[in-house]
């Protein structure tokens, strides 16, 4: 059983609460704007590349995507886009900063069931201002020990964590829907993970490699089963 | 003297490193912009009040004033800017974002100084992503016991912060050139505030009330005053 875990990880994005869905909505708004101009069968392929080209410097988050989606319009229509337009454009981003936050089925429930065994502890990626904002929105924050913004979920950053939380990998398991950003990391270095897939993914999420060694991962298919899984592991 | 102090916190932005210089400079290219289309005089003051009207949605840093700057422009040229035009403001933006991190004079020697006597944190305000890069850059990094990036420098935030550091109030020093965000909440919570003013302040963090009593407070000119002040409290 799971006598070693000592405390447990939740995701935000797509995890507790929808997020890829407003997203996907907000790249439809941006694809009937610019078919005005061209008729282009990889405008989502083209705003794909100047986001992913732009990460490095503006990070994850609706800020970034937004400033992304502006100049790529104005790349693929050769700067003949008009500046209403490109308004537009600043207001999809401005939409999706204030979309409602809408906890996933059963999520609530087994927040708080896990709470009642171990300490849980939120771990979500991008921008601080609207990950605070949303974690306030989704009344959940009491329920977690520690809230961690961070701006990239990989190795380095859990190891970091974990030394703050005075915890050794083994002890921690993280549940989350993006295998790239939850789960490979903290398996890595020794960690548990629950993998909760969520119907729509970021390509950039989807991009992950996970180790042959599986003893320590499991799958759910929904919040409900997430406190049986971490009993298992 | 100062055997009550168990930390002393740091600003970021116009205490270690220059950073007010590089948003006057992108303003400056801004207003070169509009001025193409419109003759006014007071265009500063609309894309503050534009920004400021912006803060509640998108936070401080470099991303959310470069969409407020691209919805001024359109909004005081009527939509008469070009594409072209606006994407020159994202790229305004996108240069902000990779200005050098300059180190104020004397910084780095007072940073040691005072951490070979007090644990030193590092408390900056703003964009998660930009101010990472801003710290990592810095060299100062190693110095710092913790690094805290907030999205709001208020009494709220330094109380959750001492509660974190297990530390009571008197038992803080906050060290900065914003009296709003560094100095005043935390004189109001009941630590000290060593004030070191930057010649340039953006408007929104000149705005502050001290409180009537200010034993707790010193003022410096320079960071080779800083640990004498601190000394004296």
């Amino acid at each position: 059983m799971n006598a070693h875990l000592r405390m447990v990880g939740f995701d935000g994005d797509d995890t507790l609460w929808r997020s890829e869905d407003y997203y996907r909505e907000a790249q439809h708004a941006f694809e009937r704007i610019v078919s005005g101009y061209v008729d282009l069968d990889d405008v989502h392929d083209r705003l794909y590349e100047v986001e992913r080209r732009n990460i490095a410097l503006f990070g994850y988050g609706v800020k970034g995507m937004t400033l992304s989606m502006i100049e790529t319009a104005v790349a693929i229509t050769d700067a003949r886009i008009s500046a209403a337009d490109l308004r537009h454009i600043v207001d999809i981003g401005k939409s999706l900063l204030q979309h409602p936050v809408e906890l996933l089925p059963g999520i609530r429930e087994a927040v708080a069931e896990i709470a009642r065994i171990h300490p849980v502890v939120l771990i979500t990626k991008g921008d601080l201002f609207h990950q605070e904002a949303k974690v306030r929105e989704s009344g959940l924050a009491d329920l977690f020990r520690r809230i961690e913004i961070v701006s990239e979920k990989d190795e380095a950053t859990y190891a970091r964590l974990f030394a703050e939380f005075g915890l050794a990998p083994a002890e921690f398991a993280m549940i989350g829907n993006s295998l790239r950003s939850d789960i490979v990391p903290v398996l890595r270095l020794g960690g548990s993970g629950v993998h909760m897939p969520y119907p729509l993914t970021w390509a950039h999420e989807a991009q992950a490699e996970l180790p042959a060694e599986r003893t320590r991962m499991r799958s759910v298919t929904c919040a409900a089963e997430l406190p049986a899984a971490l009993r298992s592991l």
